[in-house]
Order: structure tokens, then C-alpha cells, then sequence
């Protein structure tokens, strides 16, 4: 988190703009929570750039609670297509046969999830309720860069994405998306809220097994305070909206900063590792992930070195996911340039000791 | 919330007890948020005196959610048994209808939700899976104050309570009971986390249709981090933990002491209430709530006035809820006895300038 957000939460813990509440103690039906809420949904809507057919709407469960509140809205008994690109999807996936007919449109697992496959060679089935895509995996450093246009593919199902670990690092082409979900947990605030981004169209269908809560229509009609919504988790990302939207980087502002910060990020990262013998990354170049970077020593007999390195520098949660192996960075928003740099200082330093 | 509370919460907004993070910024696999969550659970089991062979689960979603997640959970296909006691427990009953055949097995609609009806009366089914229970109803006022011994009215099924707006504010004799379920919003912490307490037995029996990270078993094995855990949440929600432990009234000390402080504060609204011929109370003495307290002016026209003097006195949210009319004041164990002695002050006051 930024630390002028922090720093304003807590010099308004116990007063918020001298109401003699914390927001922790406002009813969320009181005036004070409905402005929080209210800014918080319109700065988000001007960050992420939202067309005027789509709801914001504010929820609890994350991305793992949203695998099944996906399909149970969205699926409407047809079979859904899903494009399995590494760990998130295929845990998406596995949820979604609870409640739809499920079909795998393409999956780069026998790559090892390192490539994306081309658009052009996914088997999209033509009754499909919607075509799931996980847009940024995490554990296996694999982003989508360009999303696909489903129409031009031959379907006509609305895109659903899963952008909980990359939202509001770059913009989103909203014209090729139906629904968009994500945990707020890494770029937009405290764990316990989850962001959903639908197009109008979609609403009204859920299952009749979906519970209410987890209807995006109620949700919707009652702008987000169906059931009680995490006020303390939105007035936090309501304070990194507000932070984002001051961001500059040249002549970009908000998200659009954000984005030319995180390629330049990104890029030191990897054009140091490819430029080295010591570490490699082995995930095609037009899908690596601006976020989170899973990179290997060649010799990993020097795993433990480096690690115990690192954390000595300072440099902390390195180790990659067990199921991968390996080292993983992860360059989210409020991660600096500096930060970049003190990390490949430290393995270009760790690599000559080596030497 | 408690001022120490939120004074702690916000000294350590930037930097948890020297860790150089904020709890918003730690991960939930991390060690400090380990501890925290540990210290959480260890805290509450030992405030409610909650056996070992129950489970304490922190979940995401709030009471609504829960309505549909218990009877996914516990129902496994047959009946499950409803004491209709008020707003709430209609509304849970209304959900549970989704995902199991449900029976009213006792409601006191007919008497306007004023009375409790008599436990020896209740039409308990025998293959039920389980019976609820709302202990305590905020909009009509009701509480439990003894808990129904089911076996002895001759149920072999587990009692569920909906506990949301009284938990903490006395104890819970958990041998007659199953499963418990609450918001942390009243008396725990912040929107956004949900409690639940529910007996080992009672897990591992989610229907197929239940999502996976609202199936208890799933998040008992994962100690709460299947998904990620509102853990800001939980974080206030323990240091509210401390708070109450710390709490003392006489030789009473938790949850004890607060319940001590409740009965106090509630009878002291209530006899000035029944002693007046200006204020009326409509619930029955046995089961009037401690926590929320409807009462009407005898003369309704005065209502305005009442709630424009009550607003220039500070006393705010007064307003009865549109359901049930009239007025409505809710003593949580935030609420000192300061607070309900002002309230009848100025209840007194205003009956004199209107006599």
C-alpha cells in the first residue's frame, strides 16, 4: 500500500473528516458511508476508464469465492469454454464444472504453462454461455497483453476475465469484455474486498442456486449494501483510488502511469535475466507477466544461497511457488523502480560471488 | 468500537509491532499475520469459552451469505426445522428454501413478532437436519435468553443460532448448540468478517452445489486461508478480542463483564419505559432484547418532534426501522451506560415539554 494512503487511514481512525466517527463505526446506510462509497465507485470508474453499461459493484469471497459466483450468474445451464493459460484458470476451472458444462478452448499445460495460446487456435464452441481467461497468472508470470476479440474469433460469448492480480496496473479494453472480477488484495487495497465489473446485459440470470448475496443483479439493484459490505476494506481502496488518480509519469496520469511505471519495471527485470547465463525465464516473450516474474537460477543448487542472500539485503518473498519452483518477483503497483534496482543489484552481486 | 482500539489500530497502521509493514500489507501465508490469526482464534475461543471439538472459522460474506452457506453445508438433502422469530430469521428461512425442504417448526408472526414462542411447543420434525434459531432479532427486538435443549424436547438435530447482533455480549452455552454464525459488525470488529463457531461433526457434509470457499470443512482444514482472509478484518477484530478480555465489572470479568454491563443498561431503559404512560415497549418481558429496543410514543404525531430534539441532543439512529415503526435505540456493547442514561434523559425531558 502507498504510504500517504496508510498515513491518511490512520490519522483518520478515530474521526473521519470530523464526523466523530470511524468509518469502522458508520452504519454503511448513514450519509457519511454512502459518500465513501459513492467516490470510491466513481473514481474507479474514471481509473479503469468503465463505459456507462457496466456496474461497479463491491463484493466479499476474492477470486476464489468469484469461481463459482461466476458461472452460477453467468452460465444460464450452457456450456461454458475456458482458456486455461496456468494455476488460477485451471482452479477456475475446476470450480466452474460444479455448475456448468465446462470445455477447455485451449491450454498451454503441456508447455508447461509458459506460452499463450494464439487466439486464433482456440476451439470456441458456439452455444458457450461466456469464455473465461485469467489474465494474469501469478504463480506461472504469464499476462495477456492484448485481449482477444471473441467476435472476430467466431463467437459470440462475452469475455470474462480474471484480473485480480493485475486491475489497475494497465488499462482494460472494455470493448472486448462482459465481465471482469478481482480480489482488491494486490494493487487496490486490503484484503476482503472483491472488485466486479459487469455489463449491464448480464445481469438477471443467475441460477436459482446462487445465493442472494452472490447475485449480481441484487447486488447491483442495491448498489453493493445488499448484505453489509466491507466499508473499512472500500474506504481503503476508495484512499488508492484517490492515490492512483494523482499518479504522473510524464505526461500519463492514474492508470495509465501506473502501466509506463510497471513496463519499465518489468523490462529491467527480464533484460537482465536474458542478458545472463545465471538466471533464466522461461516464459515466451509476448506473454510475460509485468507483475509477477518467476525466474531460475541455472544452477539451482544455489537456491538456498541466494535466498538467504536476499532476505539478508533485504529483498523478501522471493521463493517461487512450490508448484513451479524456482525464485518469483512480484512488481505490483506500489512496488518502486528502487525496488527493481536493489534487486538486481543484488543478484548481479550474488551472481559474481558465485563466479 | 472501543477507543483503544482504534488508537491502536491506527499507531500501528504503518508498522505492525515493528515488523516495518502494515498488517493491510502482509501476506496471509506470512508469519506476522500468522500470528495474528492464531492470537484471534486463540482470544475468542477462550472469550466464549468455545470447546475444543468446535472449530472457529473466519469467513468473508456476513450473516446474508451465511443463510444460504449453512443450509448448503448442513442440510445434506432433508428437512431442516425454522423458529420464526422475526425479520431475520424470515429472511433466513426465505433463502434456506432454496437448498432444502423446510419446515416452521414454531413463529410468532401472528402475535407480530412480540413474543417467543413457548420451546415446548415448537413442532420439531424428526429427520430434520438441523433447527435454527436467531437469539436475537434487531428490528422486532427479541432475544433468546435460554437456549432450547432440543434433545430434551426430543430432536436429535443440531440447534444453528444466528448470533450476529448479540455475540459477545454475554456467554453461549455451546452444549446446546451445533453450529453458531454472526457479522462481526455489531460487537467483534468491522464489516467483512463473519464468524463462525460449528461443532467438528457437522463438517464435511457440503451439498455438491456448495462453492468451495464457503464449504467448512474446506475452511477448516485451511484454518480460514483457503481464500484470502479479510485480514484487516480480523487484525481489529482481534484487538477488539483483547479489549474484551480486558473488561471487568465487579468480579465479572469478558464477556461476563460485559454481559453484566448489558443487562444494566438494558434495564435501565426498559423500566423507564414500562414505568412511563409516554413510551411503550411491546415485547414480551421474557424475551426483550438487551441489544436493540424498539418503543413507540404513545402518541405517534410526536414522532418527528421526538427524533429532531433527540438529533440536536447527539443521540443519533434512533429511528425505528420501516418494518416496525415507531423508535429504536441499539445498546452493542460499545455503548457505555453513560450513553442509555442520557438517552432516558432526554426520553424524560422531552415528556415534560410535551405534557
Amino acid at each position: 500500500m502507498p504510504a500517504e494512503v496508510l498515513q491518511q487511514a490512520a490519522s483518520e481512525m478515530l474521526d473521519w473528516q470530523g464526523c466523530g466517527m470511524s468509518v469502522m463505526e458508520m452504519s454503511h446506510r448513514g450519509q457519511e458511508f454512502g459518500r465513501i462509497l459513492e467516490a470510491a465507485e466513481a473514481d474507479l470508474r474514471e481509473l479503469l476508464a468503465v463505459p456507462a453499461n457496466f456496474r461497479i459493484l463491491f463484493m466479499q469471497g476474492g477470486g476464489l469465492a468469484e469461481n463459482a459466483i461466476v458461472p452460477m450468474n453467468l452460465s444460464r445451464g450452457q456450456a461454458v469454454d475456458f482458456v486455461v493459460t496456468g494455476s488460477w484458470s485451471q482452479k477456475s476451472l475446476k470450480e466452474a464444472r460444479r455448475y456448468a458444462q465446462t470445455q477447455v478452448a485451449a491450454s498451454n499445460e503441456a508447455d508447461g504453462h509458459t506460452r499463450l495460446p494464439a487466439p486464433a487456435t482456440w476451439r470456441l464452441n458456439a452455444g458457450a454461455s461466456y469464455v473465461h481467461l485469467c489474465t494474469n497468472e501469478t504463480i506461472n508470470g504469464i499476462e495477456v497483453h492484448d485481449l482477444p476479440d471473441l467476435k472476430a474469433l467466431g463467437s459470440n460469448a462475452p469475455l470474462v476475465i480474471d484480473f485480480s492480480s493485475h486491475v489497475a496496473s494497465r488499462p482494460v479494453d472494455w470493448s472486448r469484455v462482459g465481465l471482469a472480477f478481482g480480489g482488491a488484495q494486490k494493487n487496490l487495497g486490503p484484503a476482503g474486498l472483491t472488485l466486479v465489473v459487469v455489463r449491464e446485459d448480464l445481469l438477471g440470470h443467475a441460477l436459482p442456486i446462487c445465493p442472494s448475496a452472490f447475485d449480481y443483479k441484487t447486488v447491483a439493484d442495491n448498489r453493493s449494501m445488499y448484505n453489509t459490505p466491507p466499508t473499512y476494506a472500500i474506504y481503503m481502496a476508495g484512499l488508492t483510488f484517490q492515490w492512483l488518480k494523482q499518479q504522473t509519469e510524464g505526461d500519463r496520469i492514474g492508470v495509465a502511469a501506473m502501466e509506463a511505471r510497471n513496463v519499465a519495471k518489468a523490462a529491467l527485470l527480464y533484460d537482465y535475466i536474458d542478458g545472463s547465463q545465471f538466471y533464466e525465464n522461461k516464459v515466451a516473450r509476448d506473454c510475460r507477466s509485468r507483475m509477477n516474474v518467476p525466474f531460475f537460477l541455472r544452477d539451482e543448487s544455489r537456491n538456498e544461497a541466494f535466498l538467504s542472500g536476499a532476505k539478508a539485503a533485504g529483498l523478501l518473498q522471493l521463493k517461487g511457488h512450490k508448484s513451479v519452483g524456482g525464485m518469483r518477483a512480484s512488481l505490483y503497483n506500489a512496488m518502486p523502480l528502487e525496488g527493481v534496482q536493489a534487486l538486481v543489484g543484488y543478484m548481479r552481486q550474488f551472481e559474481k560471488t558465485q563466479a
